[in-house]
């Protein structure tokens, strides 16, 4: 195909967003306005509603004439052929999971925009050089069995395949139910081993609702993802004394919360100094009493970075600075002001999950940016710019495409999502910023496919 | 009585020991040591175990000659006759009811030394000008019943006796039981109206554990207390937006967390400059999760000075720091080397509980002093300042002694207590500690009704 033939073909936007709706009527979860589509999702992996959504993507992608299979964690590979069939397919997708009050479009824009793909490919009676796959990735959420994107791990042979299946739902009422049982039960447990061996990737190419307030606050159409941030999480205890507030003066407290409030400050100031990015998410405490100052707390701090020195590099220095803190020393400025304590806390971390940085391919980034000028109307691409159309990102969140980044060229297409929410009923792109994204991302596969062709 | 004969007057420490650890059997709680007295409490108000400490008390003061009444709220008072018998007693006590997991001392101390003091005063044939009385306070931890010093706020018409009455067990295996109920099934439901007209007092001192650190710390045997420091309790709601950790630059959150963490610092900042207190004991946050930024806290706020105008200027200090830092601001340099947000949170106070400044009476502050100077041997009285063996003190916590000043001339008494730990089972005073107090009410009493006969 010519360039000019691969900018003129479009998705059919109104078929997308009928496929998105309707298959939302599976797992439909709360109401967040007043139209039949304003509701969220509650679609958890490998519920009766997503054995529904599964059969849906099974059967659509083999009328639309793809061979389809499933491997042992359920994950779903429609394939459509190509002029040779010798070599892996392309792949666009990503999961049909939702969170327990999610949205309609995290994860099933990508798998509903890559099965748009397949039916425009087929009504521009369009043959791409290799196969052109399309992926549906089991229990990406975690929601259910809580571990993210474990079944891509295990195809990536990251996670072992007996401690993926042994995973125990989390949903109270249903908790001796495992991964593997409930596979057995909707009937989606695959006999294809889950590895890349079996299943390999020529590419993969994964649109996403970008989850954050970036693309909208910058008014831009379409977010080029070279990368996923590196991130570690820690939960860290603090451990002071309790003792009554009227009857203690400062001086004689160790107020394991206000230690714990200056903690969490400075890690946002060391995290602001190394542009980087350190939140706490949980926070508990003892005894819990309105007069009795708290003897013990703990939280979870989360640092992220584009690189993995730059999350190292804030480790490092909120360990000093807790340290100092907990000491009663004046760690960037948070004590300025403070009554001097005669007592001390004390301060244990554990390192809970670490996430190395992702760098996907440049040649996935650059066919997701060559799709993106040319559909919206050019902008430097080839120089180190890019037009005022797009941004180059890299993700926050973690996705399956992490690990297919291992085994594959990989890369990422965002759209913006209204106020940058997200795990949220009210998540919401419009139905012009989905058909960007679906075809950014068939374009992105058709230039993946040509390049390939021209090699 | 000569200065000389009242300096001379001893309790029998050994004695009032035994008080202490005999009637402790009748609810005994947690171990914090090896030996058998090396434990804690457990004797919720109005329980069986409540009842044998009434019981106890009933028989005890009445063989040593008193006579023994119990009012509608099952305030216990024991008269023990003077010269004169005209005019109300000079009362000492405090309440035999714990914390769940409370001490030895915190109020048992207060009552034993009480009874201990009805026993000097017959070992020596002591007769005193007007009556003594002995009082032990029912509900004042307000642990079971949830309303502390409740049944001294009826006695003292602050609090009305269908209200207190009413009241609802918080022990959730028995919680339809009413302070009434409670009162009728232990047999302690008097028919005394519970009020100061009734049950009229002369003075009212009050033996406690000082429940803070700071006797222990400077080395001194005796607290001289002159009122109760004033507070205002506040529930402070924080809204911001909830996102994700990774996804959301600092620039675009509404982390209300992070702001409720400035707020702390800033309420300690402010409470510092204005030599009062303010401490959190309670902070929940939704949704709760490392990857969630929170989008909502709530926290306890509890501000504290020895003056009502002190709290009040804490307190709009904070308001207007509050709103600052919600808004984004540099309030008390809590945002010093921040990222800068363009999301702002808001934030809303409920004012939970008042309690003004407590001012003891003059005539009672001296006759403690006095008692503690010639219990330890000296050291300035009459000037302005006080001895190395004792300090004039303000209460941090509340007591019934509060309600008692506002109808009768009131001081207390405080010892120090290990590490300033109460309203825990390790909370320890040792013999000497106990006696030195025990001596001190004794002598204050004894001063108090001297100093009515000079009139």
């Amino acid at each position: 195909m010519s360039h000019e033939q691969l900018a003129s073909i479009k998705i059919n936007q109104d078929r997308l967003m009928n496929d998105i709706h309707t298959t939302c009527e599976w797992g439909k979860g709360e109401p967040w306005g007043d139209g039949p589509t304003e509701t969220g999702m509650s679609r958890l992996s490998l519920s009766d509603t997503d054995k529904q959504a599964r059969d849906w993507f099974a059967e659509t992608t083999t009328s639309l004439g793809c061979k389809v299979h499933t491997d042992q964690m359920g994950n779903q590979f429609a394939i459509r052929p190509g002029l040779s069939n010798d070599e892996p397919p392309t792949y666009a997708g990503s999961h049909l999971d939702t969170q327990p009050t999610g949205g309609r479009y995290d994860g099933i824009l990508g798998v509903t925009a890559a099965v748009e793909m397949l039916r425009t490919l087929n009504d521009n009676w369009i043959e791409t050089n290799y196969p052109v796959g399309v992926v549906n990735w089991t229990n990406e959420e975690g929601a259910r069995f809580p571990m993210s994107m474990v079944s891509s791990g295990v195809w990536a042979g990251s996670v072992p395949l007996e401690k993926a299946h042994n995973l125990k739902s989390v949903i109270p009422s249903n908790d001796t139910a495992t991964m593997k049982s409930e596979l057995e039960r909707i009937g989606y447990l695959g006999k294809v081993p889950a590895s890349y061996k079996s299943t390999p990737m020529a590419a993969h190419f994964e649109l996403h609702i970008e989850q954050g307030p970036i693309l909208e606050a910058e008014n831009r159409r379409v977010g080029v993802v070279q990368g996923v941030q590196a991130y570690k999480w820690f939960t860290v205890t603090v451990r002071g004394r309790d003792s009554h507030t009227g009857a203690t003066s400062f001086q004689h407290r160790a107020d394991a919360l206000l230690t714990s409030a200056k903690m969490i400050l400075a890690s946002h100031k060391i995290a602001t100094r190394h542009k980087a990015l350190a939140s706490t998410g949980i926070l508990g405490l003892k005894p819990g009493s309105t007069n009795t100052v708290p003897g013990f707390v703990k939280f979870s701090l989360d640092i992220r970075a584009p690189l993995d020195e730059t999350v190292e590099a804030v480790e490092k220095d909120c360990r000093q600075a807790f340290e100092a803190i907990a000491a009663g020393e004046n760690a960037y400025g948070v004590n300025d002001l403070c009554h001097p304590s005669d007592r001390q806390c004390s301060v244990e971390w554990v390192t809970d999950f670490v996430s190395p940085a992702t760098h996907f391919h440049d040649d996935c980034i650059s066919c997701v940016q060559q799709a993106g000028s040319d559909l919206c109307g050019g902008g430097e691409v080839n120089g180190k710019g890019i037009g005022a159309w797009g941004k180059l990102m890299t993700s926050g969140a973690g996705h399956d495409s992490v690990y297919t980044n291992k085994h594959c060229p990989t890369s990422m297409i965002f759209v913006p999502c209204r106020d940058g929410v997200s795990h949220n009923p009210a998540e919401y792109s419009s139905p012009d910023q989905c058909g960007d994204g679906a075809n950014v991302l068939m374009g992105a596969v058709l230039r993946y496919d040509r390049l390939r062709g021209q090699r």
